[in-house]
């Protein structure tokens, strides 16, 4: 039996449930949904938590009775008849635009229902099930109705299928990214603020600008070049890219200055593009890299906003990659393989890689589209990198490549795009010089690795959970003085560590040492070191590791050099 | 006699020798300015620079006649006499207010005039003034009058003071930072991106990247914590804040989000408060240092802006010092003295200190101030300082300390300021629970030490003509090969470099060696290093140091060594 048969059926059972347990209760609708179903109730008495298992239990009797489900075609006037005391019923059915109604009966309940149904309660495994929670929700989602309350539930196939998408649940919420970064202090969502523009706290600023370093060394050394460009911008720069026309419901509202209108910028290209054309550019200059930790802001409906991960405000690490027709297959070959080399850098192993193809709007000939889908096709063959097709997923300006990154718990996060950009290299008027000195259109690559510091920040947190690997923890190690004349020795400890570029705090707050390791592990510190007489004694340090408790003792030097050994290696 | 004076005389011998040289000739006005004089004239036929020498040589011979400058008061109408072929005195004369009107006889040259003048051309030497330039200017400055021929001349009371500021000058020009700029590459202002915005172009970035990354070592090693902060926020913090009132002329105009204004970010106090607002704080935490490198926009007329030193949106080296009232004098001094520390690291050792005290209009009590001022004034002798008090200059919300750069050309420079703020703490209600439980209101200290990154860059680059100390040249190190066989060997040496963090490019270009040195000395690199046989042989490298030309030939090893520790040292 198909699963969402099988739901759309349990909220009838939980409708009889409710009838039988709550007599005078109107019934409005109850659909499946994804994982399970709701049904929506006007009840004479508000429901609270308490509630669901005793309607639960009622619902597993129920299906213990293999109660069938008949379907009947009847007339209008005779489904009124059936429903008159139930106002939400009676308004659907008004609603009807077929001549006659279909309802469907099981055991004691009837419901006003197209289906499909299961033919019995039989079919319905009865420990595969669970209601979940109540929410209030307006008859027909508009504020101007009545509030009903709805209860939702979970169903699966089999009760394995149940525990297993509740541990994922748990494990998710464990990983949610929003909870860690208040319980590790690593950001701010301020409702004076405004919605979608993070704050970066002290700890949430020390993970974003390792990244930041790690990024700059390492493009720094693939010949990246850095550019720093304002927030603002003429408009005019952006009507002149199309984006303005293209993309608008992304866009702010322009700011008025010297009677010209600026735009709070959307993306770095017009900057990039300008840079470019600040010289005459020859072919021996090429290819060339322009990179820059780029603070844009979207619109973003307050809606879909989402920690981290969806915001108003982001720092893309983007570049884009000018060379000629000649050079692209190869450089989008190194992209991918640079990027993939990155992201392997910060723990993930696993992708899903999509060719994004021509989408229904778009610029530049179909030869050219042709062209630039094979060499990115040949990229990734090249690679062995089995992918899917996005199917006219591309941008208005070229096809591009996305690589989603898979989390611990498998789940794909949006990163790195790679895009081929038709349209600047015509509308900026761009060109270079060839080795027979005449002049030629260059092309252009987009490029994002992480995507956004914050979206990627966001996936490391709810990747590992918290326990970011050593060399991205904001705060690497504590010191933990077991009593107040150890407390000297602790700050010794410490300033050596400092003294290596360590990360490190002591705790020396008047508690037991218990709940300072406990509060240590919460905080998802890699080692607490805990030092007494004995490691006094011998300039040495107990060392608890993160997720391995007390790992045993070892001398200072030797503890530094291991940490250096794995900041050094970005290893965890 | 006063220089003033004899500038004004020397304008109307100007006018003499322009009257004789030039017949028909009609007078304008012909005042003192800053360093020398100018008159405006309408002639028959448009001057051209080359005219200037002429005229200059005329007035040196009437200068040497001992022409007596002679005043005399005469009737309106006997004015309008006099000057009847002369438009603009006539129009002169019809405004003037008093009965009478003054006149100045000096040989052949009458003028209408207040004065004062010169007794005779006696006093004035020949040899201490320059004629120097030629300049469109409307009569009366407005655009609806006559375009009349403007002479500009400087005039000194020696010889020796005019040699003195032409030097100055000349030395001025060659530091001009925005010229410098374009010639090394460094930033680009372009006129479609919007005035007063800066792109920085990847050398220019890689000077910025430096002073970012020494930043951040060094106040990380002096406990500050760092934040990121939106570049928008909404309107209403910037009202709570004081700045929507005191500010407005500076501020841009709103942005509309989802029925709320946002305004970009003129500051980033609020979101520092904010940061301190999300939890509770404790005396035990203070003092707290959050620091940020937060670009801002803040409102410049068009006319104000200049290069990189006066923008409209820009990098400050941003901090809030949060400390219990104890604390203050205390951290005032540490800031002082940090901060010359590091201006220090920069090459400058030469500075105006200012104490700005309570100006008119201001929040805060009478008491507050008297005890900020003193605790201000109390740091400055602590720590030796001479100071020189700006009376009513200080913030509506407190008192400061601001420190002014001299270069080596001895030009002050605005660039570290300290500042008490009464204003903050109140309006978000900030508070700390002190040592007995009690809550109590923290005091703030705002802190810029380089001041934004723009103007402390342009500064850098006016105060060093460019040639940049070691550290801070985004290229330190070309490596000419002197043939074709000589680039393989270029390369290695070069990939050696860079390997150990040093910042240098090959030049292969099929151009003369003699060229290629020339062209590395007007991009002021540290060191040009030349390979050729001899070189190759003894793993070696020639060695061209930045204004002291060949220093002769060195392993490679050693000049790696003694680049890391120039580097290191951050000496020139």
């Amino acid at each position: 039996m198909e699963i969402k048969v099988i739901r759309h059926s349990l909220s009838h059972i939980l409708a009889y449930a409710v009838q039988e347990l709550y007599p005078g209760v109107k019934f409005a609708i109850g659909p499946a949904i994804e994982n399970g179903f709701y049904y929506d109730f006007e009840l004479k008495k508000p429901l609270t938590p308490q509630d669901l298992p005793k309607i639960e239990k009622r619902m597993k009797e129920l299906l213990k009775q293999n109660i069938e489900f008949k379907k009947k075609l009847i007339s209008k006037a005779e489904a009124k008849k059936i429903f008159k005391g139930q106002p939400y019923k009676l308004e659907l059915i008004k609603e009807l635009k077929a001549g006659k109604a279909t309802i469907y009966e099981s055991g004691g309940f009837l419901d006003l229902c197209a289906g499909p149904h299961i033919k019995s309660t039989k079919e319905v495994p009865s420990d595969a099930f669970k209601l979940t929670r109540l929410a209030g929700a307006y008859w027909k989602g508009s504020e101007k109705n009545k509030m009903l309350t709805r209860i939702y539930g979970l169903a699966f196939n089999s009760k394995k299928e149940l525990e297993e998408y509740l541990q994922r649940e748990i494990e998710a919420e464990k990983r949610d990214h929003r909870i860690l970064g208040q319980k590790l202090e690593l950001f701010l969502f301020d409702a004076d603020v405004g919605a979608g523009l993070p704050i970066w706290l002290p700890k949430g600023a020390t993970i974003r600008h390792i990244i930041e370093d790690y990024l700059y060394r390492e493009l720094s050394q693939q010949n990246y070049q850095w550019l720093y460009s304002p927030h603002i911008g003429n408009l005019e720069l952006w009507k002149k890219s199309g984006h303005w026309n293209f993309y608008k419901e992304n866009l702010y509202s322009p700011i008025k200055i010297d009677e010209q209108y600026y735009l709070l910028k959307p993306m770095n290209c017009p900057f990039h593009v300008k840079v470019y054309n600040s010289k005459i550019r020859s072919y021996r200059e090429l290819p060339l890299y322009f990179t820059e930790l780029g603070t844009v802001y979207r619109y973003e409906k307050s809606g879909v906003l989402h920690g981290l991960t969806r915001v108003r405000g982001f720092t893309q690490d983007d570049a884009h990659i000018i060379c000629t027709p000649d050079q692209i297959t190869q450089e989008i070959t190194k992209l991918i393989k640079h990027g993939l080399q990155i992201l392997k850098v910060f723990g993930f192993e696993n992708f899903d890689i999509y060719l994004a193809t021509r989408p229904e709007k778009y610029t530049g000939s179909l030869n050219d589209w042709q062209k630039a889908e094979n060499s990115l096709k040949y990229a990734l063959k090249e690679l062995n990198l089995k992918y899917s097709i996005d199917p006219a997923g591309g941008v208005f300006y070229g096809p591009k490549i996305d690589i989603k990154i898979k989390d611990a718990l498998g789940r794909p996060w949006q990163c790195t795009t790679i895009q081929f950009d038709f349209n600047l290299p015509e509308r900026f008027q761009m060109s270079y010089i060839d080795q027979k000195g005449v002049k030629k259109k260059p092309h252009i690559i987009h490029r994002a690795l992480l995507g956004s510091l914050e979206r990627f920040i966001g996936v490391l947190l709810e990747h590992y959970a918290g326990a970011l690997p050593f060399w991205l923890s904001p705060v690497q190690i504590w010191v933990l003085p077991i009593g107040k004349n150890h407390e000297a020795y602790a700050e010794t400890v410490a300033q050596e560590l400092k003294e290596k570029q360590l990360r490190v705090e002591i705790k020396d707050e008047n508690e037991t040492l218990s709940k300072k390791i406990r509060e240590g592990e919460m905080q998802k510190i890699p080692y607490i070191l805990v030092v007494g007489d004995k490691e006094i004694e011998s300039k040495s340090v107990g060392v608890r590791e993160r997720g391995k408790g007390n790992i045993g003792t070892m001398k200072v030097d030797d503890f530094i050099n291991d940490c250096q050994i794995k900041n050094k290696g970005r290893i965890n």
